[in-house]
C-alpha cells in the first residue's frame, strides 16, 4: 500500500515509528505493508516512489526541523504537488486543524479523492467546515475517506458507536471532547485560578498554538461536528453549533457546582441542538472524568446509556487509530 | 430467517417485543425479517412452523405461565426435541446460567450445532464451562456461535474490544462485571451493612435466585473466562480462574479503603493471571462506578487505558445484544 503522509509533526512521526515497529506483525497478521512514498511538512517534501527509510526520515526531521534535506538536493515541493504528482493508494493528512478555511489539508483531501486516493484525515479543519461536501466528494470519486482519529484519539469512539452499536438507534450524546479545557477546569476544582490554571496547562504543551481552539470550544465543536454527521445522520457544518468555551467559567461557579456535589464541564451535547457549553456535571456521573481525559456517553434507545472514556489526543494513540482506518482500507480494497 | 427461542424470560419476551416493535424497520435496513418457529420454557414449547404470534405468545405465557398453552393442546416437547426436530436456521439459548453442568443450555447449544445451526446464547453457563470446545465445535460443523448478551448486557464489550480496536494489543483489562455486588459495595459505602445491603438488593429483584452467583464472584468469574477466551486468545474455562466473593468485605475494610480516597469494587481482572476478587479503586479511577453499573478498562499497547461503562444487565438492554448478534449473522449469511 502506497502512502503519501501530509504533515510530519507529533502524530506524523509516531506513525512512522508505528509503521516501523509493526512491520512485520501487520505483514503477518493483516496483509499490511505501507511504503511511504511521500512526506511533506511546512518547508518541503521527501520523496522516493520506491519507499523512504522510515528511520532515515524521523532523523532528518529532527537534525534538520523538516523532511526536505532527506534527499541528496533538498526538496520544495508542497503537499499539493506530491498528491498532484505521485502515485499512491491512500494519503494520510496530519496537518494543523484551522478552522477559517482548514488549508491546507482541505486541499490535500479534495485534490486526493479527485485523484481516486484514499484518504485518511486526523485534520479537523476539513471535516469541521465541509463534512458533507467531503463525503459527497468520497462517494462520487468512489474512494474511502476515514477519520477515525478526529474524535478520540485513540479511542475508537466514532467506530464504537457506528459498529459496536449497529443495529441500535442512538437518541442522544453529551461528552467532555477537548482534554484540555478539561485539564483546566479540573486544576480549578482543586484551586486554582482560571489564568493559573491555564498557565499550568500551557507549561505542560496541552493548549494549541492558537489557543482560542481549545478555550472557545471551537476544538470540542469542530469533533461535535464530526459526530452529528457520522453517528446521527446530519448535515452540519461548524457555524451550526452554538458554541460557548470557558473563558467566563469562574471559581465561584466552580464552589457553586462542588456544593450541588457537581462539577463544571465543558459539554458538547446533540440532543435535537447541538451546543457546546459548560454545564454542571454530576461528580457521579460515569461522563464526569477529570485531567485530560476525555469521555462521551451515548444514550440508545434500547441499550441505555453508555459512556466509553479515555485518552483524547497523543501521539502514539493517534497514530493507532489511523493504523486501524488503513487496516479497514486495506481489507475494503481486498473485497474489491 | 426461521429461529427457535430456548428459554422465555425477561430476555426471551423482551426479544419477542422487540422483533415486533421493530419489524418494519428491521426488515428495511437490515433485510431481517426473523420467524419465530418455536419457543421452549421449563414447561413446555410452542411451536408454528410458518411462525409464531409473537404478542399472543407473550400474553399466554403472561396468563399461564408457560407457553405450553399457546396451541389447541398443551405441547410438552422440550427444548432438545424441538432442536432436534424443526428446521430453524438460528437458535438463541436465553435459559438460566448454572456453572455445576450448564444444562439444559448446554445441550441446547451442542444439538443445534450439530445440526448445523447458528448459536446465539445469552447464557453464560455453557461458556464458562466449555468455551474453547463449544468454539471447536461451532468450527467443525461451520456454524456462527455469538454471545454478545454474556458480558455487559446491552453495552457491546466483546465487540468493541475485539473490533473496534482491531490492529490494536490489548495487553490487559479489569471490570467490574457484575452489578449485584456493585450495588451491595456502594449502598456500604454510604453505610448501610453487608446484611442490609443484600437485603436491599434482594428486595429490589437484583440478586440471582442461586444468591451464590453473585456474592461468590461466579457471574463475574464467567464473564471473566469468556473475555480471556475471545479478547486474549486463552484457553482457559472456569476453574481457571482464582475467585474469591464479596462475603468477607467489611463495613471496616470499606472505611479504611475510603481513608485513602479509595472503594472496594469485585474486580475481575487479566493481567497474565485471572482473579477476580475485591479490591480497592481509586474513587478517580474512570472504573469507579457506582449502582448497578457495570465497567471494564482494556490497556493497549499504543491507545492507551479506555474504559467503557454502561447497564450491565437487564431484558431489553439484554435483548437489544441478541438483535446484534443476529443481524452479524444475518450478513455472514448474506456473504456466501
Amino acid at each position: 500500500m502506497r502512502v503519501i503522509l501530509c504533515g510530519f509533526g507529533v502524530v506524523g512521526q509516531s506513525l512512522v515509528k508505528l509503521f516501523n515497529s509493526r512491520s512485520e506483525d501487520l505483514y503477518a497478521q493483516y496483509g499490511l505493508k505501507p511504503r511511504v512514498v511521500g512526506v511533506c511538512d511546512s518547508k518541503g517534501s521527501a520523496v522516493d516512489t520506491s519507499g523512504l527509510e522510515l528511520e532515515k526520515l524521523v532523523e532528518v526531521k529532527k537534525k534538520f526541523g523538516t523532511v526536505k534535506n532527506y534527499g541528496k538536493t533538498k526538496n520544495n515541493m508542497s503537499g499539493i504537488d506530491m498528491i498532484r504528482n505521485l502515485d499512491a493508494d491512500v494519503v494520510i493528512e496530519t496537518t494543523a486543524s484551522n478552522y477559517k478555511d482548514a488549508e491546507p489539508g482541505m486541499s490535500h483531501i479534495i485534490t486526493a479523492m479527485k485523484r481516486r486516493m484514499h484518504v485518511v484525515s486526523v485534520n479537523k479543519g476539513p471535516l469541521a467546515l465541509a463534512f458533507p461536501s467531503l463525503m459527497e466528494l468520497a462517494t462520487y470519486n468512489q474512494v474511502i475517506f476515514k477519520f477515525s482519529g478526529t474524535v478520540g484519539g485513540g479511542t475508537p469512539i466514532l467506530d464504537y458507536a457506528k459498529n459496536s452499536l449497529r443495529g441500535e438507534r442512538i437518541t442522544s450524546f453529551a461528552g467532555i471532547l477537548n482534554g484540555t479545557t478539561n485539564y483546566i477546569l479540573s486544576n480549578m476544582t482543586n484551586g486554582l485560578s482560571f489564568d493559573s490554571a491555564l498557565k499550568d496547562a500551557k507549561n505542560r504543551g496541552y493548549v494549541e498554538a492558537d489557543e482560542s481552539l481549545d478555550l472557545d470550544g471551537l476544538d470540542a465543536a469542530a469533533k461535535l461536528v464530526i459526530l452529528a454527521n457520522w453517528i446521527m445522520g446530519m448535515k452540519v457544518t461548524l457555524p451550526d453549533i452554538d458554541c460557548k468555551g470557558i473563558r467566563n467559567v469562574t471559581v465561584n461557579d466552580i464552589r457553586n457546582a462542588s456544593k450541588n456535589n457537581c462539577a463544571i464541564k465543558l459539554i458538547a451535547s446533540c440532543n435535537r441542538e447541538l451546543v457546546v457549553k459548560p454545564k454542571e456535571v454530576s461528580v457521579d456521573d460515569p461522563l464526569c472524568v477529570n485531567g485530560t481525559l476525555n469521555a462521551i456517553a451515548f444514550t440508545s434507545e434500547h441499550s441505555g446509556t453508555q459512556t466509553i472514556i479515555g485518552k483524547g489526543a497523543g501521539g502514539m494513540e493517534t497514530a493507532s487509530s489511523i493504523l486501524r482506518d488503513l487496516l479497514d482500507i486495506r481489507q475494503e480494497i481486498a473485497k474489491i
